[in-house]
């Protein structure tokens, strides 16, 4: 018996964080569409509350606490989405929020952290000062840490962009999500799972950051060391809760390179009028390299943020 | 009696191209809200076929022609949005599109007209030289030409755009539409005055092509000499068809300078998470800039494209 988290659960969630979301659109292209020669259906999260879908883990999360839990806090670390995430879902549930980011951590980002009312704990850039960072803060305030992605709470809350692109579209044959720690790619394989086995669901991977290709391959969790890749959402590594779903429900990692993902970001923005994160274009990326057979099918693709530097794009590095 | 198109007109217009033609989707945001102290509504038309809403005006005129009058193709000169549109509503009509472009037409634009499949025919970037190679291919060709906005026929399809929006939202007390040859505009204004006068029709036009403010001071059309702005779209004057339309019906023409309109532009990029072109960004910019006594107010702004080169953006320059 698994204690996985079960769609009557995911459907609470999704009641549960309505007021603080947005039910974000699910937009189609046919000049894509033609390229891929197939039918593609962008649930875009770039949309979401603090541009990606973490809003929907993180209030979640906080809203799943009881108030005398809250009295302390939240903390976390993050130089992403997830900051922002916490942040904001600290705010609607006021309660304080501390984030702890690397000080080389982009001035863009630290802004809407800041605006949205946490307060900021600077560390090194290295996953070992981020984590001590974290701990001396939980330490000191007594703060609730949220994980970003290794926490069920966090998952359910991600399987709800799945719920409502099954809702927004029927007849999908495939979905696919990107992957780095797992919330969202094992939330969005828990919906799938439970309301259309049938479906099958990808993980799309920067291959400069494969650790859930090499993961599924060995059959346990295969940390990536130093990952190297434009998408920055999908550095970190498969998570003890998120790899045992992803191993169970999902079918296959696909990798694929920088320049395919900076490509599918471009042909986005161009033809879409859209602004997705790098993050965002592994799953197109997959489609456009023909790295899965899908032609004529139906494919749902997770767009997960739209969270970009607009001073220094990709293709003009 | 006026022969100005009725809003019977612009409802059959509306039927007419509605298969052809996206209709698009009104979005909203509440940090600009928070900015402008308004409630904002952004008709995207960066989303309609071509990426602006000149595919309205372009179809429209096709689909109001015989096909006899087709059969020596259309014609038209343009470097921009309009190109692409008449190329596309050629490819729709079965007819052949010939687009008169100056030499120094961006690639990507030049592309875009070519992937619709019509002939190009270059000139020398001069207005002169444009309507004397125009002469030529029409002599030569026995093409119709279609003009970008004085054309009864073009301004009718432009129309649609705010026929949808007042579908879409109830209440509004203004809409803001950006003018260059003043189609959008015209129409947006035959619309509004017709099915509720109540609503105020301003006008944003860059401080750097502002022949639509001084005609309105002035009663009658004054064209710019050496338009000098970021919004290429809003570079041409009022036309004999445009101008008495957008005299009796439009309240106010607003200008911004260029540093307004790249702030404005950017600011819908970051919080908004959609493309848009710098003419698009124009009406926000007048709001921005306190340009227009709006608190509190319930506004549409119509967002006239998404065409940008990704590799080189005002911010950028």
């Amino acid at each position: 018996m698994s204690n996985y988290p079960t769609i009557e659960q995911i459907r609470a969630a999704s009641r549960k964080i309505e007021p603080l979301i947005h039910k974000t659109a699910v937009l189609t292209c046919k000049s894509i569409d033609q390229i891929c020669q197939a039918r593609l259906f962008f649930k875009c999260e770039n949309f979401q509350k603090v541009g990606a879908f973490k809003a929907r883990g993180a209030v979640n999360a906080l809203f799943s606490l009881q108030e005398k839990e809250l009295n302390q806090g939240v903390a976390t670390h993050s130089s992403g989405n997830h900051a922002a995430a916490v942040a904001y879902a600290a705010g609607c549930r006021n309660t304080k929020a501390y984030v702890v980011m690397p000080d080389n951590a982009s001035p863009i980002k630290i802004a809407a952290v800041r605006e949205y009312g946490a307060e900021i704990i600077y560390c090194k850039p290295t996953q070992q000062a981020r984590e001590a960072a974290l701990g001396e803060v939980v330490e000191r305030t007594g703060a609730v840490f949220i994980h970003p992605y290794n926490d069920y709470r966090v998952i359910t809350g991600q399987a709800t962009a799945a719920l409502e692109l099954l809702e927004q579209v029927s007849a999908l044959d495939a979905i696919i999500a990107p992957v780095g720690g797992g919330g969202l790619l094992s939330g969005t394989a828990l919906t799938v799972s439970a309301l259309n086995p049938k479906i099958v669901v990808y993980g799309a991977e920067p291959a400069g950051a494969d650790d859930a290709f090499r993961s599924m391959q060995a059959g346990q969790i295969i940390p990536i060391e130093k990952p190297d890749t434009i998408a920055d959402g999908l550095r970190t590594s498969l998570g003890e809760l998120t790899f045992p779903i992803i191993r169970k429900h999902v079918s296959a990692i696909i990798t694929v390179t920088d320049d395919a993902i900076i490509n599918a970001m471009r042909l986005v923005w161009e033809r879409m009028k859209i602004i997705i994160e790098p993050s965002s274009a592994v799953a197109l990326a997959v489609l456009l390299e023909e790295r899965a057979s899908i032609k004529g099918k139906s494919i749902g693709l997770i767009i997960s943020g739209g969270n970009v530097n607009l001073d220094n794009l990709p293709w003009q590095r």
